[in-house]
């Protein structure tokens, strides 16, 4: 029902949609039905009644923990992710929400963002592709996805305050295009603004941001709400284009004088008030769910964890299929770390510990070895020796202490705690076989210790059935197939944003532009410990017969078949490079436009196929505001992880058409190089040739970055006139 | 005379004042007579009568070609660039100029920048110090000085339309402290604003950077002239308070016509041409010279270049002492690079070559080697390798192509040619002992070749008597004291701008912020191939004694002392740096704040002292708009180059007594952190201990960084009415 169904609603009715009735629904006006939200990328986080603070975050209705972003990013599937979407929203139903406040698509500008583990990448490829998965799972049943947080709120240092000051390129190609891609090809419900602010206006009041680029170029129809306490100024955000303050602040009497005093524009609380009561239209619509297969949903978290845990490292030691005598050391093993503090946080329906897993299928002892808060405890870590040294194989389970990382505060460090890489020294130096679990939501240092492993499996937070997926990848009943969707530095001051984290006085300045990621240390050649995409596997893939062409005007197919060349029915992750060879790099030397997550039985081959378009080698150009593809060469790189490039072809692109106008303060150089402009020169100035040869290769090269109309001013003729006539004359010809 | 001696001035007058009357002069108005200008970092470039473009640029009467500023910084000798300046101020007399457009002070960003030649350092104080005491010398003798280009033009490529986008920041930290020193403390008369924009805004014609910070902060009080061919709209340039353009464009009558249609505010055209005025009138007084003793200024060029040779690596051949058989190899020992392209070259008056140089001493024979075009020539090659292969120690002369660097254009590699160094390669393979020695005005790369050297030394472009300086330094007639003032980096991908440099699509964003050079280098412990600051000798200096104390509020004294433990007579540059220890960089690790060049005899000893203020530590606040001095600890360096401290010494700072205010939006961290916000919060709300105890640490920290204002939305009380109470009783009481 729509309000033309109606008597029109009142201005005071219309101001009431556009903030909540309290925390977790919005107003319900007549017969319009009130929208219940839940916090959920991973999980319904339905608080129970009475529970009613916002920050009461762990008082939550028991639901499925599915595997956070940063593990289930790691997966690189897709369709995995539909799947965990339709499952999250069935619970959502049965729970009483309409909407999920998920996913979140932010680019992990720095490892240390306390908020990493509820976002997918450093690439916004990945984060678009998954992001889009889960928004289209979710909305497969009815409820509404809603993409947060927009945009650019890649730390949580001062994030209710700080300007994130970015240059619009960078925008464009690094911080938008994942919800760009949501928006165009997923069409989620809502869109949640982020508590920072853009180059100096708060998320929530900035036009240009949720009206002229998420509505007007994406076309975005659903409602954008508030992150919770990011609205500052109510009528500035409804007039950028804010549908819904969340949670209410009662101040929809200041709307209605706004806009009685002329201050606020009726049409953005009409505007506003319409897109949230189609909202509650479609969502009372939708088909109702009772209740959820606990045991279902449970499998499903582990194959979504199994899906996401990475091989980092490997010399032979796993899988753990015949291992002799197994010590498990770690707290860790007993009390799993699968999930992050904030809002996320879900009251899990069960909870698998990797001990209890292992116990069971390989007879393993245990030894605790640490303590979880960092303090030591020589006893602890005396026992986890004397019980490694009695074994064949010890599985060292280490990761960051569950107050490390969290919503509202970021890490100062990527290292583990002392008292466990300390400990792992001591394991090494008694067993002979090492084998090192991590359990950590945003990447920690491996550089300093991997040496004592002889493997090494990044398990990320797993989710509630994270412990058995563990044992299901270290025994070796599947094969590993997440692979590293940020890269692993070798220290922290690698990392490219490193001198501009987490920024100071009220600003935050992106120093790195586009350069994030791999990104950066590709395109500078630098080391580090694990490059993005990368992730081993217990069988071996061999790619061949590459072909890439050409379909259409800047469209492009590729194609390329892989072979499980090893013995184990395994995936693979089949990842798609665009490059650019520069002698000075103008943007980043390669970047992800594609990727496929296959599976293979022992010899089997699969031909994967990807489609390029103009826009995949594209850059934003900021003097056109404009996507802009300039004519000439690229490669197509196909491979394994960034640094692990099987086949490469090279292809061409005409451009896209566009050649700029020449005018008075268009250098000679660039009239000599335009189509026109060169012949109109030459022909209309005697002498002209007199720019291009006669001089020094360094005069020349000096002459060509003169603007036409400076010459004048340096005396060589080219009067003000004699310009006017040749941009007359250029412009009539061209 | 000023105008009040005489009948005003018409507006017709006043307005011609502001531009030219032609390319190398002011106009004459009455009886004040026209300025002559001429360019002259190094050397006066008078250009002959009758040669009236300015791109005619190699044809000027001789005059001394000094070290242009690449090397004079490198002297690390204020004492000797003020004579030098002085013999500049005395040729310019001669010649008839009245104004000097040199010293160039801008930043070293990268090295590709064509036009590094023609700066001192990537270090602001450097350049800040070397330029104010160029400037004093020239203005010793009546002459004025013009310190360019003002502001942030750090590249040729575009440089007449890019925009710098920079933040205030990185400006005032970087960009402008040379300027600002030079400024406050040698009073140039004019300044040079450059062609680029800074954040959209041409230089010429930006009232923030020409009036608000050069006028009204700095208290400057000459003219403002423009780089020749930087005014796009006069108006608006006079406006923004530049006061003359070069050379005219002949519009002086639209200015007058501005003026009369209300467009242009008659003040600012008053006030440009009272500055020239002025100017013209101190011109009209000073002292003339007719000539100068043409001896003697080329053995003050020979001093100067003799102190800015850098000896970056020497395994004991040098000095030549006693060296046996010399080979000099390589063109440029007989046709020696000693200046770069563009406005600032010279026609010397005499020309020293090192081979010359050499063969009178030490008997060398000299062998080509290679073209200087960088074309292979087989012959040649093996020509040098022959007369290597006869020598006890072959002088191998490499260098940059006279092509290579030049004001206008860019470079785009730091690499020597390939024939250069395949040429040393095979030097080295049939001779046992091989010094290079380099011609470049840009840093070149020397990881690649450097192990085929037993000593490397860094030329730079020597100026006239650049030759024989080298001899003087190999034969160790003198012992080298030059010093990097600007890092070698191991290759041009660790540079920090290059990934920003140089721009494209009309604008090149400064995303290194204030982190150049070693400011970068040092701050991430990056490995370099030479140091800032790095230079041998060939005796040893002994660092002893620091004493560092506090003399005032925020004002220290620091003392070292200084010991010549080796045997020979030899200058050293003592580096003061200010350190600060942090886990996550807000500022450069640490930064140069004063350095003193010192001769001693062996054995002998002196006290070096330096001086600190609240500016040697602080910060630019841009939330503040001033600089800001955090109370807490610093350390004071003392050394031999940035990577080769040899003394520390620990200070506080008492800070600069700011407390910021508290308000709606302040953290709670904020509120607890403040002296009276934290006993406000505490007695006026029972309960507050809540916030501070009671919850997790990661909730704890999460509730720091919320706003006050926001708490009443996550449904936590304080209200906004409470809100308001404390912020109101915090005023009251602080």
């Amino acid at each position: 029902m729509t309000q033309t169904d109606r008597d029109p609603l009142s201005l005071e009715e219309r101001a009431s949609l556009t903030s909540g009735r309290d925390t977790w629904h919005t107003e319900e006006v007549r017969d319009v039905p009130a929208i219940t939200l839940a916090d959920g990328p991973h999980g319904v986080r339905r608080q129970r009644k009475g529970s009613g603070d916002a920050l009461g975050l762990t008082d939550s209705v028991p639901a499925t923990c599915f595997p956070p972003a940063v593990a289930l990013g790691s997966s690189w599937d897709a369709d995995l992710a539909r799947r965990v979407g339709a499952a999250l929203a069935r619970e959502a139903s049965a729970l009483g929400a309409d909407v999920l406040l998920g996913p979140g698509v932010n680019i992990k500008r720095s490892p240390l963002c306390g908020r990493n583990f509820e976002y997918f990448s450093e690439d916004p490829h990945v984060s678009g592709v998954m992001g889009a998965a889960l928004v289209a799972g979710i909305q497969s049943r009815g409820i509404g996805a809603c993409v947060k947080h927009f945009a650019v709120n890649n730390q949580e240092t001062d994030r209710m305050r700080i300007s994130a000051d970015v240059d619009e390129q960078t925008l464009r190609e690094i911080y938008l295009p994942a919800f760009e891609h949501i928006v165009r090809t997923a069409a989620p419900s809502m869109v949640m603004c982020s508590y920072n602010k853009i180059n100096g206006v708060y998320a929530s009041e900035n036009h240009w941001l949720l009206t002229e680029v998420l509505r007007g170029e994406w076309g975005f129809e659903g409602a954008v709400v508030s992150d919770w306490g990011a609205v500052n100024d109510r009528a500035a955000a409804l007039a950028a284009g804010l549908d819904l303050e969340m949670p209410p602040t009662r101040t929809d009497h200041e709307i209605v004088a706004a806009v009685r005093a002329g201050r606020l524009d009726e049409d953005a609380v009409t505007r506003a008030a319409d897109r949230v009561l189609a909202l509650a239209g479609r969502v009372r619509d939708a088909e109702r769910f009772d209740g959820w297969d606990v045991d279902e949903h449970h499998e499903l978290a582990r194959e979504a964890a199994r899906g996401s845990i990475v091989l980092l490292k490997n010399d032979g030691v796993l899988p753990l299929e015949d291992p002799g005598r197994v010590a498990v050391v770690g707290e860790l093993a007993r009390t799993p770390r699968y999930q992050g503090h904030g809002s996320s946080h879900v009251v899990p329906t069960r909870l698998d510990g990797a001990w209890d897993a292992l116990r069971e299928r390989t007879g393993a002892t245990f030894a605790a070895g640490y303590r979880l808060d960092g303090e030591p405890d020589a006893s602890l870590a005396a026992e986890a020796v004397t019980a490694a040294s009695a074994a064949d194989v010890a599985v060292v389970f280490l990761g960051l202490p569950d107050q490390a990382e969290s919503e509202g505060f970021d890490r100062t460090s990527i290292d583990l705690p002392a008292v466990q890489t300390d400990l792992l020294r001591r394991v090494a130096g008694v067993c002979p076989r090492v084998v090192v679990v991590l359990a950590n939501g945003g990447v920690v240092s491996v550089a300093e210790w991997q040496d004592a492993a002889g493997a090494v499996l990044e398990g990320w937070l797993p989710g509630q059935a994270g412990g058995s997926a563990i044992a299901d990848i270290l025994t070796g009943a599947h094969s590993p197939s997440g692979r590293l969707t940020e890269t692993i530095p070798n220290r922290l001051a690698d990392v490219p944003s490193h001198l501009h984290f987490p920024g100071a006085d009220g600003r935050v300045v992106y120093g790195e532009g586009r350069f994030v990621g791999y990104r950066y240390y590709d395109t500078l050649g630098r080391d580090v410990a694990y490059p993005f995409g990368h992730g081993l596997s217990y069988t071996r893939f061999e790619y061949s017969d590459l072909d890439a062409r050409e379909t259409g005007r800047n469209e492009w197919a590729v194609e390329v078949t892989v072979t499980n060349a090893g013995d184990r029915t395994a995936h693979e992750v089949v990842q798609l490079y665009v490059a650019f060879d520069e002698e000075l790099p103008t943007r980043p030397r390669h970047e992800l436009r594609g990727f496929a997550k296959i599976e293979l039985a022992p010899g089997e081959r699969s031909r994967v196929r990807f489609a390029l378009t103009g826009r995949d080698v594209a850059q934003w150009s900021p003097a056109r505001g404009d996507w802009r593809v300039d004519a000439g060469a690229f490669t197509v790189e196909v491979g394994a992880s960034s640094r692990d490039i099987r086949l490469r072809a090279e292809l061409a692109t005409p451009g896209d058409g566009h050649v700029a106008a020449l005018g008075r303060m268009s250098t000679l150089g660039e009239w000599l190089d335009h189509p026109v402009g060169s012949r109109v020169l030459k022909s209309r100035l005697r002498g002209a040739d007199g720019f291009t040869s006669g001089g020094s290769p360094a005069l020349l090269a000096l002459a060509r970055g003169i603007p036409l109309a400076k010459f004048s001013t340096f005396g060589i003729g080219l009067s003000g006139d004699v310009v006017d006539e040749l941009v007359a004359a250029v412009r009539s010809e061209s």
